[in-house]
């Protein structure tokens, strides 16, 4: 199909570790995404690859010498690649490795997942252009888009501190807000409180301060992806955000999944990307012929809410919403390029947030911001129970997988974050 | 005449390094500020104090056991100021160290001089109202200042990877930017290409995620202060900034100055800070006592240019402004206490830029985009040339200084930085 497939891909492999062969699993032998692990929550560190509901300890291998993810985020494509057909290769059913290897395996459950990588500098972008459509229209129904979208990919900084990985709990934040009959501002706990459907890039090799990285190269420089909410409290936001962005709004807690799916486990998912003849073509610098032909990335997304009734009452979650990352507005590789055009130096581990992935529907809304029209319509659950915004007990959970006819569908694994009740005020005195 | 004065503060002290008693040193022995340094570029990273124009080793003293500032950095106040004692003790007249500490010492010229910590993440303040006011103005002659900016300690996440320590020079910055009267963005080295004069406050000890930091624990949290310049390019700025706020306009470079110098050594400086009547008070969060008392830490600042024609006839640098953090809206306290107020957590080394401080009167701008009024006035420097913003070759000096009646004057050192010329544009393809 396309020149990046390899022997990795094929969809008849099959793995010496059942789980993997199951039609139901995120992590079959063509995924291989990398996670940082631990035997107990104080273990020692160790890079650890999902197969199925195990996972592999790289380093035990002996195809690695790390066990720092960073490092081993910083080597080069060829490299990475060669690690990969060596990975799946021990791990087919077959290979001579099955002695040695299955004493390097532990359940995933049994595990504690880390985040991935130390994550240096949290850049989040806005490709979402139905999101920024539909947020606009909450602020200029004439106009919800600002006239640099289709110019510029936007994006700002986040902060990286407060990341946490899959199963982050946080206390409701407490913050400055306004209510529209109020004159002036009070410190509470956001009532408005929100979470972002996102994917994130993880930076591989970075580059230079003053040297940017042209289209052609840009992906060379992607590691992988995992997911990632951005959790966001909208009372806060509309209250500071001008004039620099959002700040105490969005950096109490960003949660990701501990999964790094590489660009090269998504190589079957890739699209044609263009934007339609009526929009403004991308600028020479943020435009390349590989770009168009395979520039998007086929990637389901859904968003999970599991109430405290839901847990109390021995119910699953229910799911919100449904889009796909191929409704961006801007690829991986513009992304990358935008942000080094100026010359600024990314760093292995370094995230890249898609911004929040609406699809075209209001029902495929990746926000309750949008689904709830800033709070104005409620949603009603299939147990009864009402929202606008998140409430204290909530969980939220995102989830993501790649399914294309005559290939193995790979999943991400699930994306986790629960909402603690604000600490009592005088904690912030 | 405040309680966080000691026996170091004491402006009698001399030191058997003969420079750290001249008038004009920066470093006095009632300074001691710390960097980071090596014999050479490439050799190992040490701990230094600056004394005069000498180096002293830290851990060749033996009173601490790292080489590592963020390690130290993480220590209380309390071990820190045992630690500054000793310091003060070895390095004062008639002390038995001498003799083996003269060894421990380096020529600050003879070394080079590194970024004094590694910085996690770094937030950008906006606590210059004169500043905002300024330019507030350019884009709302009628109401420059937002509702917010008097209740809310402005601020936003900031790139920390592209940021260097004084001497860093970088190529101008490429970036999409659009004329008045273009009808599309084109990809260009910056045209308008600016300076910010700025504190820095470099934190100390840590807080946990969701464990916010209240008024009187604040500048338990606050190691010392740099100089910073937060290069911006305003042309890029004006273009992307809505409606997320600044990214590619600023991330290219910051530079801060090497030496730390501490909340402790600033002790003499403090002054009484206080909103006026006729502004609205802080709220309960963002109020204390000693706030009132002695939040305000008077910084005398200085901005001064030297062109490439200035450096081939031997001239010195102009000095292009002057101004003082005490008219700063928003206090060291305040900046930490409200970045926690949600829950974020801080991590030894991060960076807090205090936003552009310039002083009430127009030629106390800390920008060239407020001295020349957006580009509309020209300035002329002594040796007859002019200026809107900077062109290349320029390199812009940041100084700092402290001095009161009955106290050691101390300074923070230089904090310079250089504009090349922009890379040829295909590089950025």
């Amino acid at each position: 199909m396309n020149e990046l497939l390899n022997a990795t891909h094929d969809p008849k492999l099959r793995s010496w570790v059942a789980s993997a062969n199951g039609a139901e699993t995120d992590f079959p032998i063509q995924n291989l995404p990398f996670g940082s692990y631990s035997e107990g929550p104080q273990g020692a560190r160790k890079i650890g690859v999902a197969i199925g509901d195990q996972v592999l300890d790289l380093r035990a291998t002996g195809l690695v010498n790390t066990a720092d993810m960073n490092e081993l985020m910083a080597q080069s494509p060829q490299v990475l690649s060669a690690l990969r057909a060596a990975i799946s290769q021990g791990l087919s059913e077959g290979s001579t490795k099955q002695g040695e290897w299955k004493g390097f395996l532990s359940g995933q459950d049994a595990v504690t997942l880390h985040l991935p990588c130390r994550i240096g500098d949290y850049t989040d972008f806005y490709t979402g252009i139905h999101h920024a459509t539909t947020v606009g229209k909450l602020f200029r129904p004439d106009a919800p888009l600002l006239p640099n979208y289709k110019w510029v990919p936007i994006g700002y900084h986040g902060r990286a501190s407060s990341i946490g990985v899959s199963g982050q709990a946080f206390h409701r934040p407490l913050g400055q807000t306004k209510g529209p009959n109020e004159e002036v501002p009070v410190l509470r706990p956001s009532h408005r409180l929100d979470y972002e459907l996102e994917l994130g890039v993880l930076v591989g090799q970075g580059n230079a301060l003053g040297e940017p990285i042209g289209m052609e190269q840009a992906e060379a420089h992607a590691f992988g992806m995992v997911l990632l909410n951005d959790w966001s409290a909208r009372d806060v936001q509309a209250w500071e955000y001008q004039p620099l962005g959002p700040f105490l709004a969005k950096n109490f807690a960003s949660t990701i999944s501990p999964w790094i799916v590489t660009l090269e486990a998504l190589a079957p998912f890739r699209a044609p990307f263009a934007h339609p003849e009526s929009d403004p073509q991308p600028l020479p610098y943020l435009d390349s012929p590989a770009n168009r032909n395979q520039g998007g990335i086929g990637v389901a997304l859904e968003v999970w809410l599991e109430t405290q009734a839901m847990r109390d009452k021995g119910q699953g979650p229910e799911r919100l919403s449904q889009s796909n990352f191929l409704d961006a507005y801007w690829t991986v590789a513009q992304m990358l390029t935008h942000h080094t055009v100026n010359g600024c130096n990314l760093q292995p581990g370094d995230l890249l947030g898609s911004g929040t992935l609406s699809g075209p529907k209001p029902e495929q809304a990746g926000s309750l911001l949008e689904l709830s029209l800033g709070g104005k319509k409620v949603l009603t659950l299939a147990n009864g129970e009402t929202r606008t915004f998140l409430e204290d007990g909530d969980a939220v959970i995102l989830r993501a997988s790649c399914e294309r006819s005559g290939f193995r569908r790979i999943g991400f694994g699930d994306c986790r974050g629960q909402v603690l009740p604000a600490r009592a005020q005088a904690a912030a005195r």
